[in-house]
């Protein structure tokens, strides 16, 4: 079975609340790891709601420091004291977030959390390497917003592909020879006999990806970071007939967004982040759609899933 | 038509969250006049979804510096400055939140609000007259928690009683004696006849109350202050099996939230507050109502009204 490679919507509002909506915030299960991005207020209400074990969550990342993009940060450190927590919490944000953080937790008197925050600072110039693991690479990367802000590119890595165990059998192919196969080899049976790789492996499925760019306006300067990228969510937070207002407040119109999804090559494009003054986002939706059908425009509680 | 005397739960959960319960906040709506009590993370979503205006709530009370009553304040007033709101914003709390949110707001670059925030610092060690208009007292009185704590006491005034209008033309009344009459006078006739005020006046109803009680440790000093209220809402975190974590963390129990509405003779208890750990209050609720038969447990959006 194919580990999960999926989105979970938390909040997708932008700055204003709805009665709907929440401000931004998801998590990715990326091959059961899991990764919160951005926590706006009611974050962890969200979290419980949708079930997801706040034990998991090591990993935070913080676009920007608008609030509606970080004031749940409090409520979720605070619960975790109460949960006991006792591994390390991981916060990818701008370095000002720590003197921020440290602010409350000192007012609230919380000294001992009983884990470690560890905050890392992102770098608002240039794309860079921000996660590494055995599965997966994340990568942060400037979006054009009125502050410094980052997206995040989540990338699954290559897997070696798997050996048919028949061919091994029937060519009596020893343990020896395995990892060069696996790493592309042919193999010579004691015959003389050329086996192409092709035919002692089953091809592993192509890395899946998931990036996220918001609070962004258009920006072209991402699409070589995230070209080929399966999973794209773009901000849309206006119609085109506001699009004066996205280009003043640094935002991006639905059309816009499905200009990047389109020149990045992305499978699929998820869009939020609206505006409250749309009761539903059915015309942003319409107007992306006419650049980019693949696209949907995503509600709280959802879940989108890269499968191979 | 009698003006409206109603609560609505906007928050009703202990610190930590569950999938239904928001932190505390709540909305009295006394005569015309909203009131926001305790500002929980959630609370602007909350408003939100049960409809109340922004721009009518100007005093927020928060009753105590943990983070599950004020956490959510720093997205209200956010929100009040993308509402381009000019009215004062009135805060009744401890005094340091004061300094709480103006880091926050110099944090955000938010000098310039377009409004005033006017911070009024509790008395936590005697009760306290804190508001006092031609309608309406507030007064703020110590609960008995881990920090500093206040209750708070909302109280409808006596209204003037009203003249019958077929009686003052019957005996001519001159209009210089309405005004005595109102205030408990007879009246005599020219033939010298004198007419008792109850025949004059329609006794006005008696003045409505509610009061606020979170977070606090069983506290019979409160009973005084509050003795006679219609609407009491008292906090009952715990069963009475969890009685000692409900002493070691100055908490209550149902049963002891029954004991002051019963001592203090309320017309009605309300009880929130209930610890995660109960999948529902059912337990809670049974305890308290053992004692105090006119308890409920309550719920998010749920309007509770006082009507004579």
């Amino acid at each position: 079975m194919q580990m999960p490679f999926q989105l979970t919507i938390l909040g997708s509002s932008s700055a204003m609340p709805t009665s709907k909506r929440y401000p931004t915030a998801q998590v990715l299960n990326a091959l059961g790891r899991f990764f919160l991005i951005d926590c706006g207020e009611g974050t962890q209400h969200q979290i419980r709601k949708n079930k997801i074990g706040f034990g998991r969550l090591d990993h935070i990342f913080i676009s920007h420091l608008h609030g509606d993009h970080f004031f749940g940060l409090i409520g979720f450190i605070s619960t975790q004291v109460m949960l006991k927590r006792t591994k390390d919490l991981h916060i990818f944000a701008h370095s000002e977030l720590q003197r921020y953080t440290q602010f409350q937790l000192d007012f609230l008197n919380m000294e001992e959390l009983g884990f470690r925050l560890v905050f890392h600072p992102l770098n608002f110039r240039k794309p860079q390497l921000i996660f590494d693991d055995e599965k997966l690479t994340i990568t942060s990367f400037p979006l054009k917003h009125r502050i410094p802000c980052c997206g995040f590119l989540f990338r699954e890595k290559e897997k070696e592909p798997n050996i048919k165990k028949e061919q091994v059998r029937k060519y009596q192919i020893p343990i020896r020879e395995i990892k060069n196969i696996k790493a592309g080899s042919d193999f010579i049976t004691e015959k003389g006999e050329l086996v192409p790789n092709h035919e002692l492996v089953i091809a592993p499925y192509k890395p899946r990806s998931y990036a996220f760019c918001s609070d962004t306006a258009y920006h072209e300067k991402i699409i070589p970071v995230i070209e080929g990228v399966d999973l794209l969510y773009h901000e849309a937070t206006f119609t085109e007939s506001e699009k004066h207002m996205a280009e003043t407040t640094f935002h991006s119109t639905g059309k816009e967004a499905a200009l990047i999804a389109q020149k990045a090559k992305a499978g699929k494009l998820l869009i939020g982040h609206f505006s409250a003054r749309y009761k539903d986002p059915q015309l942003v939706l319409e107007e992306a759609r006419a650049i980019f059908p693949e696209t949907n425009a995503v509600e709280e509680d959802e879940v989108h899933s890269v499968v191979r």
